[in-house]
């Protein structure tokens, strides 16, 4: 079984959640599984200073910044192919909502990136499961429309998710959402307040239902 | 019981190593302890582009870009006092052999920087445990001399532990080497060719012998 993972970036505040993409790493490994990485090669929306939060006179390229996390070993996001994967998954943080699509400035009328909406499409044509971690749900339901996810609490987001025709679960650290029809998975992860182990707690969770989807 | 972790920047071929640093959170708070990180606040020797390999013209600062996999939680490492913590854990990446010291230009004649010394020789004079992965045994070994260490593997690194008047000691995957005289716990983690699985492991038991030396 071989699942893609798609990243951000490389830190939480302007691309990737690192901890939420390691975990899904491990998880995928633990579970006997293998992964692809990938990105989409685009500038970042732009660069934070993760001491200070404060924005940087830089840029830098999404994929090679997620390269970061991935060791090297990631190909760039138009060369996926849903039929070579049994599963796609998008761990958290900003670059979701800044790189990937344009959430965190636009909220439910959100761009999103062309690249990044044929791998979904293109996942959930061939019925194979969806795992959105942390913040992507929101770009998974500005996709598909009318699925089930959670992003954690009630709140802005889960009215976004309702906005944009989602149904919206509340959960806490660790527990997952699975929309068993649309074979989409998700967890809270940083969405809520919580330690690096409900964060591998969760996601070991949604790749074991990913997988379980996989049968 | 609380421990310090000093990261080196945020990827393996300029600063510190992702999956390392993180298996590192994960094994500290999986087994009940608490953690602080720190990064010494001085510019990168370079930055890799991590998908080509090659140096790019930026520059990036070593406590700044380490916030990354600290989610901006970190300290500078000038504020680092033995007498806070039970430990300190250097996780490993080509960071600690160009950012922490020279050893990836100057092997054993390297140069160390002036705060990371002192976080070690303070941390040795205390007498509580220091953890060092992956190739920060040659910064260790450079500064406290006859240890006994691990980098995995009999090769050129082995011989240069030696050299500063270090023991080697061969390990595989997930295997750790306790240096109970001085307090010294090491694996090798990405020395050897490894799975994130391996990581997780070797750091898992890394982290339980530095708790149980704190005892």
């Amino acid at each position: 079984m071989k699942f893609a993972v798609v990243l951000s970036g490389c830190g939480v505040y302007d691309g990737a959640e690192i901890h939420e993409a390691m975990m899904t790493l491990l998880a995928i490994k633990r579970h006997g599984a293998a992964c692809q990485m990938f990105a989409p090669d685009v500038m970042q929306h732009h660069v934070v200073n993760h001491l200070t939060g404060e924005i940087m006179n830089e840029s830098r390229n999404v994929l090679t910044e997620s390269a970061r996390i991935a060791r090297g070993k990631i190909k760039p996001l138009k060369e996926y192919r849903a039929e070579n994967f049994d599963g796609i998954i998008f761990p958290g943080g900003f670059g979701v909502a800044k790189n990937l699509c344009s959430y965190a400035f636009d909220g439910p009328e959100m761009k999103i990136d062309k690249v990044v909406e044929k791998a979904i499409r293109e996942t959930h044509e061939a019925d194979k499961p969806i795992g959105a971690l942390c913040i992507a749900p929101v770009l998974v339901t500005r996709i598909l429309g009318s699925v089930e996810v959670t992003v954690g609490s009630e709140g802005d987001t889960a009215a976004d998710i309702r906005t944009m025709g989602g149904t919206h679960k509340k959960t806490g650290n660790g527990e997952i959402v699975i929309d068993r029809k649309n074979k989409i998975v998700t967890t809270p992860c940083y969405m809520l307040d919580a330690e690096i182990t409900d964060i591998e707690e969760g996601v070991s969770e949604a790749v074991k239902a990913i997988i379980s989807l996989c049968k």
